[in-house]
C-alpha cells in the first residue's frame, strides 16, 4: 500500500510551527510496512489543498491530512475533502454528543457545531483531548483519505486509539514495539554489540541516541497482538542480554522513574546534595508523581560555605583538595545522608562550564558519589574530546547519580568497568579508596 | 517572488527525523516577504526528486532543496538538480580547497571529492561546519534552485552567512528582528492590546506563546541594516509601551538570565526554598553560567519535616494551615533568607499533581513568596479550567518566583493586578497581610 501525507496550515509555511505531525504519522505507516513516498505541506487555501489532494489520490491509495479541522474559517480541510470525495458534510450524532459533553454548561458558538459535521459515510475518530474529531473518508474502492487534527496533543492519542486499529484492519496486521533503555553505553558501542540483531525485517531493532542515553526500539508486525508480542519477545531478550546491565528498563518512562519506583519498593529514602547540577537531580526525581514517598530533602550547595554549613564538609579538606574533587563529592554524599536522615545520599560536584576550568580540573570534570551505610562509591566524568556544553554536562552528571542508585538497588556491581561513551566523555568508576 | 521547499531524505519519510529544516528556511523566506506556498518531502530517490523539482519549477521562481548533499551514494540531490538545470557537475576549486583544509592530514576517500563538484555556473555557499558546500544554481532567467545541507548544525550557519545575503541581493533587502519577552500576560490579552500594531506589512509584529510565556517578534526589512533597525525600533518601543511592565526584556535569553544579571548588578544573594517545584527553580537559576555570584544555597524541602528542620517553619502553623498555604510559602521564603544568609528568599509550595488535590486545595494550586528585609510578597496560582499538567504547573510556579525577584529589582509594584492568563490559570497577587 502506498500512502501520502498532506500537512495543512499556513503556520507551517511561515515557519512558526515545525511539522512534527508528519514524523508521527510517518512512524505509524512505517511500522505497518506502508510505503510513504511523498509529504506535502500547503497553507490554509482551498484551491491549493484541492490540487494537492487530487495529485496525492492519483498516486496513492491512502492520503492522510493533518490540520485544518478546527472551528475557525481558516479550517477548511474537511470541506475540501468532502468536495473532492463527492461526499457532502452531514451531522454525525455521536460526534455532536461528544462535543456537547466537552462544552458542558459553557455556551457553544455556531462555528463549534461545524466540528460535528463529517463527510457522508466517513468513519469518525473520536478526539479524546480536544473538540475536532478525525475521520476516515472512503474515496474509491480501497482508497481513503484520513483527516487528523493538527495539535500533537490531539493527534498522538488519535493515532494510537483510532488510526492504528484502522490501519491494522486495512493491512491485516498488528504492530507492537518495545523500547529498551540504557545508560552507560554509547550508540556506536551498542550497535557494535547487536549489529547482527539489527539486520532483520520483522521484527526489527534500531538504535536511538538521545540526551546522553541510548535506546533500542524493537518492532514486530503480525496478524494479531499475541503473535506480534511472541515475535518481538525473543529479540527484546536477545538485545537485553547482549547489552547487559547497562539496560535500566524496557518500556519504562525514564531512569529517574526506575529509581523512584525502586526506592519505593524497598522503602528507602534518598537525600541529594548538588553543586554543579544546581537542583537538576532533585528536579528530575520530583518530576515523578509520588516521589514524596522516597525523597524528603535536597540541598543545592553551590558555594563552599553552604557545603560546610549544611553538609559538614570539612573546611581543611576543601582547602586541601578543592571543591571539585572525589573527596568533596564523597563528603557531600555522606553529609546529605547522615545530616538529613536518609538511607542513601548522593553528592555531585564538578565544573559544568563553559568557564571555570583549569589544566588540572578542566571544564566537564564532574565527581559523583553515592553514600550508603556500608560505604561510598564514586564515579568521575572526565572530558576527553569536545566539551558538549553546560546543559549536557549537568544532565549527564545527574544521570550518573541516578544510575549509581539504580545499580545499588538492583544489586549490580558499582565498580563495573563502563563502556567508553561514544559522546567523547570517559566516565569511569573510582575505587572507594581514593 | 514565489518559493517552494523540497526536503530530501528517506529518514524524513520513515519518521526518524523531524523536518525542522523546512521551518528554518520558511522563516527566512517569510522575513524577506517571499511567498512560500508548497513544501514537499521526497526520499533519496532520483526519479521522484526530479518529478518534484520539475513541478516546483513550473510554479515558482525559487526552489530550495535541503538534504542529500553528502558524500554517500544515497546523496543525489546535486546530481538531479544538475540534470534538470542542464548544468553538468564541475570541480569548484574553492570548495575543493576548503574540503582539503577540513580533512587536513586525514585521508580523503574518492566519495569525499564528489562534494567539491557543483553544477556549472552555480554560486557556492561555503559550509562553515561540515564538508558539503551548498550553492545557488541558475535554472532560467530569474529562476534559481538553492541546494542546502540537511543537518541543522550546517544549515543554520549557511542560512545566515550565505542564503540571507543571496536573498537580500535578489530582493534588495536586509532583515532585522527583535524578540520582546513577557511574563504575566496571556497571548490573547497581549494580542488584544497590540492588535493595531500587528496589522503592518513592514515592520511586522507577531505573538508567540511558549511554556507559559508570551513573546512578540518584530521584524523589519529595508535596504540596509541601519535602515531596517530604524524601521523596527519605533514598533519595538510601541509594543513594549502597550504591554507595560510584563515585558522582562528585549532580545534576552530568558527570565532567569534577567534575574541572575539583575542580582549580580546590585550584588544581592538569593536563597530558594522549594516544595512542589522540587529543585526546578534552583536548576533554572544555575542554568546560567556565572550564577554562583548570586546564588549559594537552594533547599528542596519536599517533606514537612524538612521545612521545619531546615527553614524553621513552625509545626503548629503547618498543622493549622497546611503545607500548601500562603503562610507556609511566606515562612519558607523568610526561613530561606534568614537561616541561609541571603538578601532575598523565595518559597514555593503547592500541589503540582496529578494526585494530591482536595476540593479546598485543588491540583494546580501553588503559593509563591518573596522575602526581603522590608516584607514578604505573595502570589497564588489558582487553577480555573483544565489542569495543564505537572510539568507546566511546576515551570509556571518557578517563573512566578523569578518574576517576583525581577519586579523587585526593577522597582515595580509587587502587588500589581496581573492580566488574567489565557492558559486558564488565574495568577493573583495576595496582599502582604493575609
Amino acid at each position: 500500500m502506498k500512502a501520502e501525507i498532506i500537512s495543512v496550515g499556513t503556520e507551517l509555511l511561515l515557519g512558526h510551527t515545525v511539522n512534527t505531525d508528519a514524523a508521527h504519522v510517518a512512524r505509524e505507516l512505517a511500522a505497518f510496512g506502508i510505503d510513504l513516498e511523498h509529504v506535502q505541506t500547503v497553507g490554509d487555501n482551498a484551491a491549493r489543498l484541492e490540487a494537492a489532494l487530487r495529485e496525492a489520490l492519483a498516486r496513492s491509495s491512502l492520503v492522510i491530512c493533518t490540520g485544518g479541522l478546527g472551528p475557525t474559517e481558516d479550517d477548511l480541510t474537511k470541506e475540501t475533502v468532502a468536495r473532492v470525495a463527492g461526499r457532502p458534510l452531514m451531522e454525525d450524532a455521536e460526534s455532536l454528543a461528544r462535543l456537547r459533553e466537552y462544552f458542558g454548561t459553557r455556551p457553544m458558538g455556531e462555528n463549534q457545531f461545524k466540528q460535528a459535521l463529517l463527510p457522508r459515510g466517513a468513519e469518525a475518530f473520536p478526539n479524546s483531548v480536544g473538540t475536532a474529531p478525525g475521520c476516515a473518508v472512503p474515496v474509491a474502492e480501497d482508497k481513503f483519505v484520513l483527516l487528523l487534527p493538527g495539535p500533537p496533543s490531539e493527534l498522538l492519542p488519535m493515532l494510537e486509539q483510532s488510526v492504528r486499529p484502522f490501519l491494522g484492519r486495512r493491512t491485516g496486521a498488528v504492530i507492537v514495539s518495545a523500547m529498551i533503555r540504557t545508560f552507560g553505553i554509547g550508540e556506536g558501542a551498542a550497535a557494535e554489540r547487536i549489529r547482527d540483531l539489527m539486520q532483520g525485517g520483522n521484527p526489527t531493532a534500531a538504535t536511538y541516541a538521545t540526551e546522553g542515553e541510548m535506546f533500542v526500539r524493537v518492532t514486530a508486525k503480525a496478524a494479531d497482538e499475541a503473535a506480534a508480542q511472541a515475535l518481538a519477545a525473543p529479540l527484546v531478550r536477545a538485545v537485553c542480554e547482549r547489552l547487559g546491565d547497562v539496560v535500566y528498563g524496557v518500556d519504562v518512562p525514564s531512569l529517574e522513574a526506575v529509581v523512584v519506583r525502586g526506592l519505593a519498593a524497598v522503602g528507602l529514602h534518598l537525600v541529594t546534595a548538588e553543586s554543579c547540577t544546581g537542583g537538576l537531580l532533585a528536579k528530575r526525581i520530583t518530576d515523578q508523581p509520588g516521589s514524596s514517598a522516597v525523597f524528603e530533602t535536597g540541598l543545592v550547595t553551590y558555594a563552599n560555605a553552604s557545603k560546610v554549613r549544611l553538609l559538614g564538609v570539612p573546611e581543611d579538606m576543601l582547602a586541601a583538595h578543592g571543591a571539585v574533587s572525589p573527596q568533596t563529592a564523597a563528603f557531600m554524599a555522606e553529609g546529605a545522608r547522615l545530616r538529613q536522615g536518609g538511607d542513601l545520599g548522593l553528592g555531585i560536584t564538578g565544573i559544568a562550564g563553559p568557564d571555570g576550568g583549569t589544566p588540572e580540573k578542566p571544564v566537564g570534570l564532574v565527581y559523583i558519589a553515592l553514600s550508603a551505610p556500608d560505604g561510598v562509591w564514586l564515579r568521575v566524568m572526565r572530558p576527553q574530546g569536545r566539551y558538549l556544553g553546560r546543559s549536557w554536562t549537568r544532565r549527564r552528571a545527574a544521570s550518573h547519580a541516578l544510575d549509581l542508585v539504580r545499580r545499588r538497588l538492583a544489586g549490580l556491581p558499582l565498580e563495573a568497568a563502563y563502556a567508553k561513551d561514544a559522546a567523547s566523555v570517559d566516565d569511569e568508576p573510582i575505587p572507594p579508596a581514593f
